[in-house]
């Protein structure tokens, strides 16, 4: 009987406004730490865990993924989903339980990441999406963000477009597979989703892309800004950074063969 | 010039869960009391507001209807709507404001009302939607409660289902014109939504409604049970009443002709 049977991922969903983060942090409240705490009370020993998406303080998630390996004779299924769901801090919901082959991993084995940022426009504040969306005052034109986003699809080196010291020495290359931008109806509030895909993202890269995509959109920046503002590859290229709130981590691709 | 040239007609929006109920109360905080306050700070003068639907503490609004007297040269228009957005408690959004002629009532010149009150359901505990949907654990039979419901639509005395002390020596006949069930998908979580529409709802009425639905959708009770349940006039013969934190005022009707 192998101690790594198999792998179980967690899909989980937060409220980014309590934690510190999703990582792990010592004497932090973090939704790495309070989901491995309550794993260590479930199946009585230590979890280390592994993440798809290592969010900021105040992103929320819906389709978090988190891994760790199972031993046989683990509480598993609908019993774990309750028992987490009990014992998480209330800004976090375990929404799904699933069992993946021996030695997955979240992060490693994610082929795609999607991200959404909700931005609420006009002179009216947002109040049910408050907490879930960027409010712009101004009026914005989708029609030029979308042709400034065309820039930012395929491969390319975002250094422009992630925390500057978190690119030194690292490679800065990723792929964006899609920005779209669609109006929605949430609870009865209307808000711009700007929808992004890629296969990974650097630190603060969304919220850098939606920043500058929002200068584009107020009229402070052309479309073609963001096209030399991704080639200068240096951070202060690039317009500023969206606030944390409307960001969410919505989902995370892996190919069909890892479920057991 | 008149005193009452015209009345202004606000649609506020707010969280219920930090207020004692909409209407204003020596020394609680209430959602009347503060827009109360706004309008006294930006028109400098005492404002007594009339308000659509006097909601309990813990429900929500998209489109409460509060309504004064204006006086020539008062503030308007969307001076009005910055000022006060900027002044009410931060639960509390003004989302228009609206000129209606002389007179105008926002309680008694509204033909209808629209509720809405949202369920979430299944293993899954509702995150982004916790503040604003009932979670009931079991699944629901949505048919079952369409059937039952029947029996509610057209005018009826709704003692059955209000507030028994509120209905002493009180008339309690009201039309309702629709109860409709729809599955939402809201901030990627799914919830079933209750529409219910009124000439006007008495104390707890619509909670009421819903809880005794529930009690059908869960299995509970046989649809018929809840023409028996009206017929009796008498509360106990109801089911529960549902959180108030699941029930939204959605919009308040008024007749074309009471706005300038």
């Amino acid at each position: 009987m192998s101690e790594n049977a198999y792998t179980v991922a967690l899909t989980v969903a937060y409220d980014g406004a309590p934690f510190a983060g999703f990582a792990r942090q010592p004497g932090q409240l973090t939704v790495q730490g309070s989901v491995e705490q309550a794993l260590a009370v479930v199946l009585r020993r230590e979890i280390e865990t592994v993440g798809a998406g290592r969010t900021d303080a105040g992103v929320h998630a819906l389709g978090q993924v988190v891994s760790f390996s199972a031993e046989d004779g683990d509480t598993a299924g609908a019993t774990l989903l309750r028992s987490l769901n009990a014992l998480v801090d209330p800004g976090i919901v375990v929404r799904e339980v699933r069992r993946a082959r021996g030695g997955f991993s979240a992060r490693f084995d994610a082929t795609a990441r999607e991200y959404r940022y909700r931005i609420a426009t006009g002179a009216v504040p947002p109040l049910f999406l408050a907490r879930l969306a960027w409010w712009v005052k101004r009026p914005l034109d989708v029609n030029a963000m979308r042709a400034a986003a065309e820039a930012l699809i395929g491969e390319h080196d975002f250094r422009s477009f992630c925390v500057a010291e978190s690119a030194e020495d690292k490679r800065t290359v990723r792929r964006i597979d899609a920005i779209e931008f669609s109006t929605e109806q949430q609870l009865g509030e209307e808000c711009l989703v700007v929808r992004v895909v890629g296969n990974a993202f650097l630190h603060s890269m969304v919220r850098t892309i939606v920043g500058t995509l929002v200068e584009v959109g107020v009229g402070r920046r052309d479309p073609d800004w963001v096209a030399r503002a991704l080639a200068a590859r240096e951070r202060g290229a690039a317009g500023p950074t969206a606030p944390a709130n409307g960001l969410m981590l919505w989902a995370v691709a892996y190919p069909d063969e890892v479920w057991l």
